[in-house]
């Protein structure tokens, strides 16, 4: 896992300042959105550039932090006003987010401009975010070799359609189970899958939270193990760092086949796995590239029978 | 898997006769009960004896059926009145049973007499039963090699100290995810699974629907594949025969190697994925080893990375 060497990931989404309670404590306006926490996560196998929207009250604390990590700013945009804020709690039911509010700010009218330098990335995810704006990178990337999208109940919802034209454009859709079920809705998992990748994709994944992910492609499934977590401080982005460990692992090996989809998921599943260990991006600062490997390799003798 | 020579695997628990109505289609007083799930799961692999109630009305048929399959019934007491019915629904959400009429009759009074010829029975399994019960079965069984038992969160609630009075009595305690996180109150299900083996097990295996299962031993996690199911024409009796095919298993083996525990998880995975094929115990009356195996390599292939 060269980092420098590998084809770049274009990583487009939020960026946020989070304010958190879970029974294990509170942040308030941490380091957060789903473009941060892939990119963090992708940045752990490839180098990353990343297309998003922040406010001129974003600390330059935080981009410090992700230029240190071989995250390339250039398409981060900066616009009068404020950074997008979520702020929300978890309870006993550490799987369920409530949210307190959301305060869009600059995010409100994010319009993806992709860098010219970054047009011809490899790998592009469009985290989630309205899939007007997911269409509109799509028109402007030149030369993918796999495009990743993510989605949320909210877009089902209120832009179906415009969501099914994703669909229609990408390699590989990432949903949560309950999302799945919604947008095909049928309470089979595999009948979902099987639905949209009639609309479009090769390869969907579905996130189970606790109990793991599952792999769908043509004709053949891999469901990967749950691990067993004892304390899940923050599970917020989660789902992001799952995706961006899986993207960025794609990356550096350049391998698109099932079996390397296969570890790629177990290697989103790993870092996933640490996020959860601590609020905001922190346990991502101090996780090393020992670690990931031995959590790997413990994700292996978890599953082996 | 030769069954005639196996050690003998011990069942007591329910026989009921099921009303039952799923999205699929339904039922009226079909063959169910913990015991009859479990005891047929098991008869794939091993002898069963068979302890439970039945009232005067029970269909032959069934005491045939059950017959055919090496399963003893010289301990199926039947007594003056009707058998235990139960009716309920499942909507949607496939996992979760709504119950419209639970009628014990017979099993109300029930208190299990284990046959002389029963009682030196290797593999012990005490199916969802009033613990108080559990505990008068485990007086009654003389050299038992592995124990094992299921509850429901009924006897929780209001008989929780009978229940933890068997925890310290058996190997193996089944439970599903809900019950243990009530049970040990805590989210973490690594965290429950410790508690319970601090009363006594060496052994927890967390039932986790279509999400698989998760196996605890002193120091190791095995996570079971969730096996792709398509449709689920009826999930009543999933856990009961998972629970079954596993014991089963593991008598035929006479092994009860961590290892060895764990392919009989997915055996028992493997039993529960056809049971839920259709209603009452019709997909177990047609099912073939060939099926089986087929299938166990089946989720060796969707868990290999």
């Amino acid at each position: 896992m060269s980092r420098s060497s590998s084809p770049h990931v274009l990583i487009v989404g939020s960026v946020a300042l989070d304010s958190v309670r879970t029974p294990a404590g509170a942040v308030e306006e941490a380091l957060g959105g789903a473009a941060v926490y892939s990119s963090i996560a992708a940045s752990f196998f490839a180098p990353v550039r990343l297309v998003g929207v922040i406010g001129r009250d974003f600390p330059a604390e935080h981009l410090n932090f992700l230029r240190s990590r071989s995250i390339d700013l250039q398409g981060l945009q900066v616009e009068e006003g404020e950074t997008f804020r979520w702020s929300g709690f978890y309870d006993f039911d550490i799987n369920q987010a409530h949210t307190l509010a959301t305060h869009l700010n600059v995010f409100e009218r994010f319009r993806p401009r992709i860098p010219e330098a970054y047009r011809s990335s490899r790998y592009v995810f469009l985290a989630n975010i309205d899939p007007e704006l997911q269409l509109e990178v799509l028109d402007q990337v030149t030369a993918p070799k796999l495009t990743l999208c993510d989605t949320m109940n909210f877009w089902l919802e209120s832009k179906r359609d415009a969501f099914i034209e994703v669909l229609r454009r990408v390699d590989v859709a990432f949903m949560n189970d309950a999302e799945a079920r919604q947008l095909c809705e049928t309470p089979s998992l595999v009948r979902a899958a099987r639905r949209i990748m009639e609309w479009g994709p090769t390869t969907v994944i579905i996130k189970k939270g606790e109990h793991g992910a599952v792999l769908f492609t043509e004709g053949t499934h891999f469901s990967a193990p749950s691990y067993p977590l004892v304390e899940v401080r923050d599970p917020t982005g989660a789902g992001d760092t799952f995706e961006g460990g899986f993207i960025g692992y794609i990356a550096s090996t350049d391998d698109v086949s099932e079996p390397n989809l296969r570890r790629a998921v177990v290697y989103g599943s790993t870092l996933a796995s640490f996020n959860v260990e601590d609020f905001s991006l922190e346990r991502m600062r101090r996780l090393t590239h020992d670690e990931i490997q031995e959590r790997y390799r413990e994700f292996q003798r978890i599953a082996f029978f």
